[in-house]
């Protein structure tokens, strides 16, 4: 019985986030051209990665992944399979208060989410993007900046930038 | 039905590493002094929060947490519940291929490890500790420095450094 406590605690967060990951939720702000949205529950998604981003913007990153692309990362499925939603939360790289050597996430900066969609997003590789500033997607111009990055630099991952570490 | 079996898929990494946390696995690699494993399924733990160490170590890390530890952190529950088990990846940091302005993870160096048994670690805090390198515990001199440094820096916060990001 605690099991079973235990999978349907699990469960409902998984089984948001597909849904709103798919952009369909009108409610939710979404960014231009994709009309991608903040999945729900996305902050107790599997991690895929930290990562170090130099100054000026200076920041502690983790990207996450929902289980279609958590799962894709583990067996080296490539491309993503629809469905896959990665996000990056990233905070400002801030001194230890507490142990000198150690540098740790400060304010929170931006999330940035992928999703698969080979059909919606068949321009761009397959993936729609947003990226957001206090739950805010900012503006059409820097939305257009993402897929020709990620073209120019990774198309040999289906466009992905982070590796799963082990 | 497609429910059910993420649920199960879900719960059995949790249920394996409640019980490998306990350190009560005589076939896993122990830590000396404080008896505490490489808990199964850690992997796949949430995260607390990545950080960066500065050199000589060099490193990116990200601590995970299992569920009763995650629970704590949300609620703000200190001191951390029996059976709260808290573990640190680290990988040497290594400039991105990719994006020069990134650092990602490159070699895998410690796992690090605290498990809390209220009586079992009672002169610790109630804290065991685990350093481990390649799957085996460093030796008992570096494990005597663990709880000493812990509780100098970090005692208000039931010597937890790590505080979540949000």
């Amino acid at each position: 019985m605690k099991t079973l406590y235990l999978a349907l605690a699990v469960v409902v967060p998984v089984t948001l986030a597909a849904a709103a990951g798919a952009a369909s939720d009108p409610d939710k702000p979404a960014s231009p051209i994709y009309g991608v949205t903040i999945p729900d529950g996305y902050r107790q998604w599997e991690f895929i990665a930290p990562a170090l981003e130099a100054p000026p913007l200076d920041e502690l990153r983790t990207v996450v992944g929902n289980r279609i692309a958590v799962d894709a990362y583990r067996a080296g499925t490539l491309p993503f399979p629809d469905g896959s939603i990665l996000v990056k939360l990233a905070w400002k790289k801030t001194a230890s208060p507490d142990f000198e050597p150690a540098s740790v996430p400060g304010p929170a900066t931006t999330v940035q989410v992928m999703v698969k969609d080979s059909r919606k997003y068949a321009t761009t590789g397959g993936w729609g993007f947003g990226r957001f500033i206090d739950g805010r997607p900012v503006d059409e111009a820097q939305h257009r900046t993402c897929f020709a990055c990620h073209e120019a630099r990774v198309p040999q991952r289906d466009f992905v930038f982070t590796r799963y570490a082990p």
